[in-house]
């Protein structure tokens, strides 16, 4: 049976749900706050480029969208670690052929109205921000703060789709019984940017995210289509090396000199950028129930978590795509789709906010480190040896679609694993032998059967 | 010099935060959502009874209330616990002229509200619901939804005291780097009523709270002026004995007869209550920070606390004494005191939100034990033997004014030390000796000095 369903929040996990409502036979009607993004361009300065992985492909391949967007989409095979003096090396993410995908945030979403709108009984209504919800008639009041003109629009199945700050879940806060927790870090980023060199190359290794982990805090480099890479610095707001340090041009011009003197020569711009993109925050924030009545969010406006392990969009288009294995399971049983779906997807939702905030200490801290690099390279050469049973960590959580909580559960003992064979006296030189693998084969024994 | 002071919320602590700033000489306007409880009379049904203790009195104390507040309230020397066979114990709280003292919300809030309103400069508008603010001017917009007219008022100062589902709150999230976290219990409460007698006489034990712990749930009653009790039932929304498990006058009936024998016979429109009287939720609620601009949270606004320890109202009216003690410490500079007011008060809010949800376990389960409370016997013999170095947990929290989190944090501590002495074999009857007294002795002398 038709539904007549709206979704708030015409961003990448909207745009994807309204594709797949679509295919279902669904009217689907997409109210955003903001302009169209196609007529508009999209309000950049601070997004962060996403990482598209396994899970996200596999969600764009369900609804037919894989061609378009591997058309704008970059692999990066491993990380390049940026030291200090300038030196840099190379850490591949998984196998030969496994790479995450620079994708800009704008393009993609361009891509996915675009892609939607081609679809049957799908609309897309743009400046229309979600004003006031009443539940009981699933009726939205949308207001355009252009022409200050507001209206209601009623629909038998209800959506928030409208990310971190979503005006779905402001309104389901008030509803009884529901469990919220929205943590900011004491951190914050900005965007910079390393142009393109003159004929619209690369100017460092395309094929890579890279890094320069300095402890406390990082900056990051994602390559773009057109040979740029968007920059991110994260750091603390306030004390050390924060960006409360820096208020003056040449206090800026110290700071990268000092900590990223082999990126300072490749960004031109860097002091204009500094003081003109603003520095914005980094939110977790959990929440439960999902659904309301006849109302469900999904994506951010569920489970909003920190950028680092680039798996915040790939875990909403996730939910979209286990939403649709549900409205199989059940016979579109919508009611019966809903509970399930925020029972499934809640402990996922909440191990990869965990994973995420765990993984910022990874690329800022560790993965500077001469014994976690030797540490990882351990990890892979078991997950080699004993390909069936062991996978590493990051792989479980990137290139597979193990469940997020299984994924951070086995992690989880694998690190285990991992740190009786770092004690091991004499690891640096023993690393490659047989008993690593001696070891490694018992624990599989015990703990994968 | 003078300020111009708006207060959202005329509940309990807005009143009295009213009282104080009054007394320093400022203009004060309240303002609050709920029609004026002197006409309207107070909307109860789903109010516990407040229990007034050391902090709550102090407070009052310092604004000259106490005399008007100890007219309506009867001081509660102990719990009487009720078992399931109908038999009573009484267990006093604390020393012979100690007491916690039972008060209707409703009867103390009118009181507040006159008290304030005699006061120079203080007025008070209902039927005002804070709509929006906005933070940069500290302008309110005040919608009545009775005439539906909509005002804005502008304040030097804002407070929001509006409660746990605070409006100033709900505004304030929406700024940047905003924390919060409100997490509700799986526990439902709803208030019934023992009747006076034909005399308007009390049919059990005035000066107690009485309590039937039935390990996973619990009902309380506390006594009023008028010869009845309110009382509470504190069960689980679902699974066993629960709420849910309640939906016909029979199972009604079965329930209380089952759980709570001695109490039916002096409940006879426990039925008509239950199904008339709502069920209501159970909420703790983080935040921070408290201050933002010119506006701060005070009260159940800043740390919703579950209502086990009786300490909602008076952390809340000590929270306004200790601004007024930061008030006269700065010489009145704002900025700073409400900078500090928040880093001081906010670790002993945390602390009592933690100890209210510790002592639900404590009243519902433990207090009904015999090992427990022998254990407190104990605690209160040492507490009796070394009164200078050593309180009960109890009467820090209630008849002392030690921080919160102080309180908490030596309550910990002295928990080891009972944990110890509880092991001693047979300490059933060696409790009243002077081995218990022995090792005491000795932790005081190695923890509190």
């Amino acid at each position: 049976m038709q539904k007549n369903i709206a979704i708030v929040g015409a961003g990448l996990v909207g745009s994807m749900l309204a594709c797949y409502l679509s295919r279902r036979g669904h009217k689907v009607s997409v109210y955003e706050r903001r302009p169209d993004m196609r007529k508009a361009g999209y309000i950049g300065g601070r997004s962060i480029n996403l990482a598209l992985s396994h899970r996200g492909w596999k969600a764009l391949k369900g609804v037919g969208l894989q061609e378009a967007v591997s058309k704008i989409s970059i692999p990066m095979k491993g990380r390049v670690i940026h030291d200090t003096n300038g030196g840099t090396a190379f850490f591949p993410y998984g196998k030969e052929d496994q790479a995450i995908y620079s994708v800009s945030r704008g393009e993609l979403n361009k891509i996915m109205v675009i892609e939607a709108e081609k679809m049957k009984d799908v609309n897309f209504h743009f400046d229309q921000r979600c004003a006031a919800i009443d539940f009981n008639s699933n009726t939205i009041t949308l207001y355009n703060d252009n022409t200050r003109e507001d209206k209601q629009v009623q629909a038998d199945i209800l959506f928030g789709a409208d990310g971190a700050f979503s005006e779905v879940r402001y309104e389901m806060q008030k509803t009884p019984n529901f469990n919220l927790m929205q943590q900011h870090e004491e951190y914050g980023y900005k965007e910079l940017e390393i142009p393109a060199d003159k004929n619209g190359g690369h100017v460092i290794e395309k094929n890579a995210l890279h890094i320069w982990p300095r402890k406390s805090f990082m900056m990051i480099a994602l390559p773009n289509l057109d040979g740029s890479f968007t920059v991110t610095l994260f750091a603390p707001f306030k004390g050390e090396n924060s960006f409360d340090t820096i208020k003056t041009e040449a206090q800026a011009e110290a700071y990268f000199q000092r900590n990223f003197p082999d990126a300072v020569p490749l960004m031109p711009k860097i002091k204009h950028d500094f003081f003109t993109n603003p520095t914005s925050s980094l939110v977790t924030v959990k929440c439960f129930p999902w659904k309301h009545q006849n109302a469900c969010l999904l994506g951010d406006a569920a489970h909003a978590v920190v950028p680092f392990y680039g798996q915040g969009m790939n875990c909403g288009f996730e939910d979209v795509q286990e939403l649709n294995t549900l409205l199989d399971a059940t016979g579109e049983n919508w009611d019966d789709t809903l509970n399930k779906f925020e029972l499934q997807r809640k402990p996922n939702a909440d191990a990869i906010a965990d994973l995420a905030l765990y993984n910022f200490v990874e690329m800022r801290d560790l993965s500077g480190r001469e014994d976690f690099q030797l540490r990882l390279k351990i990890e892979k050469k078991i997950a080699q040896k004993f390909a069936d049973k062991f996978m590493t960590h990051y792989a479980m959580v990137t290139f597979s679609d193990l469940s997020y909580n299984e994924a951070k559960k086995r992690g989880e003992q694998q690190s285990e694993l991992l740190d009786k064979i770092m004690s091991i006296p004499g690891i640096e030189t023993k690393w490659d032998g047989d008993e690593v693998l001696t070891i490694a084969e018992r624990w599989i024994a015990e703990n994968r059967n």
